[in-house]
């Protein structure tokens, strides 16, 4: 039995998030869709995250095991010539039998993009927050450093999160300018947050930002988030920033 | 009668395409519904450019005018408030009545990207053409000279256009690997084409790219461009480049 290390990526907004939800077009639901086409069999897949509606990715990792022996040199091609345009296989490896994607990733990186500006350009809509007011990124900073390190983060975690144990450890958490040129010489002016942790709650890496632009925006002050992370109260923290702003960039295995 | 210049941008991928057309959604149409609603009266467009369904602006100018005489101060965010968010007013300007974005352009600027490589990054889809063959840039920009200057394009005009005369002045072909960073450290190649012309015909661009591609593919000579122009016979160009890969950069005026 083969154990099969894909890489993936995907364009979120035409997906109702990663994990299969009856009528929904998810991208799980796709993926496994293929690997029927082209394995003629039911192919369970294992993932690194499972994303929400409207998230993006440009580096998850699933994996799945399969009786018969396949030439993987082909599988890439032959499973996107199998997929939609909004997800791709970027990679393909043979594990060993113990890799588990989801229970093997020792860390995670996450960007989430915001247009810090009056008017939204268009071809970024679905990939960028558009925030108007202009954020004080010296105090988001500044907030951000309560955020790093192992904490308990009931307080960033959804209500409804599953997990039991809310410990996790950021690694690193870098706020800073960035700028897109797509086409000509116009310069996007874009805020980049970016996060590393070894794993992350149930949208807690967008309540971390909701409440970070709070920051930004003046309306807290950056040592409420110490306050906030030590209470354990999910009320207590900022608004939820939208999906359509973040990207899982890379899962990192032993 | 003030005559106002907006300058807009869009993402051609929901549109079929600027101009008008019996019930399907136009970047015209749409305009032209948010000036209704603001006005509350049939406002016509005039336009630097009717790009096809699927190409892409950055820096269309659409000329207008009104009798009432409005603050234009607020006018670029009243019509943002009502346009759908895929086109946007980029730039508002009174200007003197002879203004006329159509007939007043001098010269316009398009850049059509291609990703040549492997697996089209899903983000991109929309925005470049995928070519897998390793193109030649070396003979394509050796190619592109011989349509620098003035020349009659008759065979890069498509069939149906509807320009008697074909001679059109192109000012610069510039042929350029370049590189995007949307998220992470990963940089995706792309091959840049951008083309300034005093104007340019029905699928001049397209058409002036897709047999640039040929050259760049090695199934034709660099030499042939220059035959191709001279030869002013349609069938002789290389097939027209998909609209999705391109995008208006700007049109100027005196």
């Amino acid at each position: 039995m083969r154990n099969i290390k894909l890489t993936i990526q995907y364009d979120g907004t035409g997906f109702a998030g990663y994990e299969l939800q009856p009528g929904k077009r998810t991208v799980r639901g796709e993926m496994e869709k293929a690997l029927f086409k082209l394995f003629k069999k039911k192919i369970k897949l294992i993932s690194s995250s499972r994303t929400d509606s409207g998230v993006h990715s440009v580096g998850s990792v699933v994996n799945f095991k399969l009786l018969n022996p396949i030439p993987t040199d082909n599988l890439q091609m032959a499973l996107n010539s199998r997929l939609p345009e909004d997800v791709r296989v970027i990679g393909t490896r043979v594990k060993g039998q113990e890799f588990n994607a989801r229970f093997g990733a020792k860390s995670k990186t996450y960007e989430y993009l915001i247009y810090n500006g009056p008017v939204m350009p268009v071809h970024l809509r679905n990939i960028a927050w558009h925030i108007k007011q202009q954020l004080d990124l010296s105090a988001m900073k500044k907030a951000a450093r309560h955020l790093v390190g192992k904490h308990d983060f009931t307080s960033f975690c959804a209500a409804h999160g599953d997990d039991k144990d809310k410990v996790r450890e950021i690694h690193q958490l870098v706020i800073s300018h960035s700028s897109l040129v797509i086409w000509g010489e116009t310069k996007v002016p874009l805020i980049r947050i970016r996060i590393t942790g070894n794993g992350f709650l149930y949208k807690m890496v967008r309540n971390i930002v909701g409440t970070l632009v709070e920051v930004g925006r003046g309306t807290r002050d950056e040592a409420e988030v110490k306050t906030i992370l030590n209470a354990k109260n999910r009320c207590l923290a900022g608004k939820t920033a939208p999906a359509h702003g973040l990207c899982l960039i890379k899962v990192c295995y032993n």
